[in-house]
């Protein structure tokens, strides 16, 4: 073989740096610092992204005119001298707003850069198969007196939207939405319509996004591995490895709920035989305790209490809803070797119940080394995380290029 | 989905990039694309790098004065005028050792910068418990004659080695070989001391680096989500998800064959019930056939002579191979939604007699979506993958800082 015969015959890049494409990626290393990290002084500033002191004052400058950043002086407590000023990402005047679809609830947060919650709104809703653009106008009807609300005083640099589906990132578009009977459908493009919005709209899959959130501001801050599960009816999920999230190509990756763990199991939602989501999901869990699945969240609740009067039905439950999680978990530890394990969404609620059960399955189906260096933990931001999560890929493309949002005045 | 940071509450840094960071990292970038997508004139690099045509001459102005590639005019076949140079990687000039430590082989290759192989010699050993010590030796044995050979008219930049355990990446210790019988074995050190060698010494798993290989130079070519699959005991694989190899922090992830399969299973040799190795590896496959698995090899090539003269036992067995191979790549689909799975080791020995039932429950398994961009395809290195992957990995001090070799002549 000739190394050379070998070489992609599609022209592979491989980026090289332009000085040019440097400043503007330097401007969004700073914002993004400040927008994930929290408020810095210029020497912070300088040790967390590696430039020097005065092209970080310079970048500062160009935030500030902007209208993104402002500076402030501040004297840590009990040190003398001239305080130095602290740059900070300016929540009060940029924000964006972040969606959720899922099967139970619709949602609606307004975020500031840097991370504070200005407001957030939810609606359950029955769980049926729902068409889309009755559920977007019904989210729709929530989003849009809080939008003009915000239209005069704040700049609303993106939307972002979590949905219980395979999502196609590039194309917006989810693919397939079993459990809200979607197939196919242009979601990015409806609630573009709807809310009448002129900045970009994404949408990603509520685990996925989930993640991002738990991440960002929850249980997984600091952590490069992590695994996050949330789910309703079914188990979904959001993987990070080295820091990268797993999408695949398209935005499909990362369906957990569908690993096969069982070749005598049941037929999923997906048509497959043996699901995760088939033996460790909400349905699995209710129906194993006598309850109707059906019932959903207000059945996991009813469960919750009955274990907690010590109930030998709902014990019986839990454990066999731990045992689950554990296989399925310990299959996730030996694929990514996560950090953190991350229970969000109804498996946040559960945790509890389930967490022993677990613990012991996943000592005895892990590999070692894998084992030892991970931790199982609840979400932080528990029912909140999809939510939240698209909130934060509102703000992808203001983080991505800072530089080409106009000076205010202009 | 996730934006570029790395959020920790712990003094996060996200770099910013430094003028004199630059021009190292451009250098990376030209000397990388010939190694990797082979020769390129310098408009080629132009448009690989998106660096300006004059940045692109400076660059390998530099990495011709340090004997790392050479510019020769060639003129395309029927075009008239004066003919571009071509620059090239001196594969003559420097090289690589790639060495393998599986279960049943041994194996060295020395590999020229741009990928072109000089030599691969692979030795048979018993399938066995062998003292990691006189491993090292015997490979040692037939390293020494090689690289001696190499040291007076070549430049020896580093040592890859790739071997059938868990991996510690950054000790460049294995964990765990299960089927050499080693536990927490300091292997990098130990090839280091045996070769006297003062190159960096890097080992990795032979999943993962025979995945690497098989997406420089195989059946993943081009390819940004990959699966590799491979084993010989048990199932092996590396994952590219986005173009990043999925490793965890430690080197420990990607365990593909301890995925679990089945609540009702075998016990593995990690101690876990049911994992998918059990199910598809070759002693399953062997076992199923009535062959002794201890035979490994030998009696796969057998199995392979018996389904090719019509034998129903042997087609029956790669039936249910094919099956339970089906079953873990749905999930792996459904996990990664790659564009690619390559079957690699004992599994491109087999894949023509077990491609079929492997397809059918592909189609029944795994979500629509993904199972619409996968092709499930055999590997193109074959039994060379993890060696040579070896190898690739051994080129990434250099590929990463090519300023750091000194001019020739100094």
């Amino acid at each position: 073989m000739t190394g050379q015969g070998r070489a992609s015959a599609i022209s592979p890049r491989i980026p090289g740096a332009r000085s040019e494409t440097i400043r503007r990626s330097n401007l969004a290393s700073i914002l993004t610092s400040l927008h994930i990290a929290g408020p810095a002084s210029r020497s912070e500033l300088v040790e967390r992204t590696g430039l020097t002191r005065s092209a970080v004052g310079g970048l500062i400058g160009e935030l500030t005119a902007r209208g993104l950043v402002s500076e402030a002086r501040a004297r840590p407590a009990g040190t003398p001298g001239r305080p130095s000023p602290v740059a900070s990402a300016r929540g009060d005047e940029n924000v964006v707003v972040g969606l959720e679809i899922l099967v139970d609830t619709i949602a609606v947060a307004v975020v500031g850069l840097g991370g504070e919650i200005a407001r957030i709104e939810r609606a359950h809703r029955p769980r049926d198969v729902a068409p889309a653009e009755r559920l977007v106008e019904e989210l729709a009807a929530m989003v849009r007196p809080i939008l003009d609300g915000l239209r005069d005083a704040r700049r609303v640099h993106g939307v972002g939207a979590a949905v219980a589906g395979v999502v196609h990132r590039h194309d917006r578009r989810v693919i397939f939405g079993p459990n809200l009977g979607w197939h196919d459908v242009p979601l990015g493009d409806l609630l573009r319509d709807a809310l009448d919005v002129s900045v970009p709209v994404v949408i990603g899959n509520d685990g996925d996004l989930g993640a991002l959130a738990e991440r960002r501001r929850g249980a997984g801050r600091g952590v490069h591995d992590l695994v996050y599960l949330s789910g309703e009816v079914g188990i979904g999920g959001g993987i990070i490895s080295g820091d990268h999230s797993i999408t695949g190509g398209s935005g499909f990756a990362g369906e957990v709920g569908h690993m096969h763990v069982n070749p005598d199991g049941l037929r999923c939602g997906c048509g497959a035989i043996g699901c995760w989501e088939t033996e460790a999901g909400e349905d699995a869990l209710l129906r194993r305790a006598g309850l109707d699945p059906a019932d959903g969240a207000v059945a996991v609740e009813r469960l919750v209490a009955d274990v907690e009067r010590g109930r030998a039905t709902a014990r019986a439950a839990f454990d066999e809803e731990g045992r689950w999680l554990g296989v399925g978990i310990a299959s996730l530890v030996n694929l990514f070797s996560p950090e953190r394990v991350v229970l969000g969404g109804f498996l946040h609620r559960i945790y509890r119940h389930v967490i022993e059960p677990l613990r012991i399955v996943l000592d005895e189906q892990a590999l070692a080394a894998s084992r030892a260096q991970v931790e199982v933990v609840s979400a932080e931001l528990g029912a909140d995380a999809p939510v939240l999560g698209a909130a934060e890929a509102a703000w992808d493309s203001l983080l991505t290029d800072p530089g080409g949002v106009a000076p205010l005045g202009t």
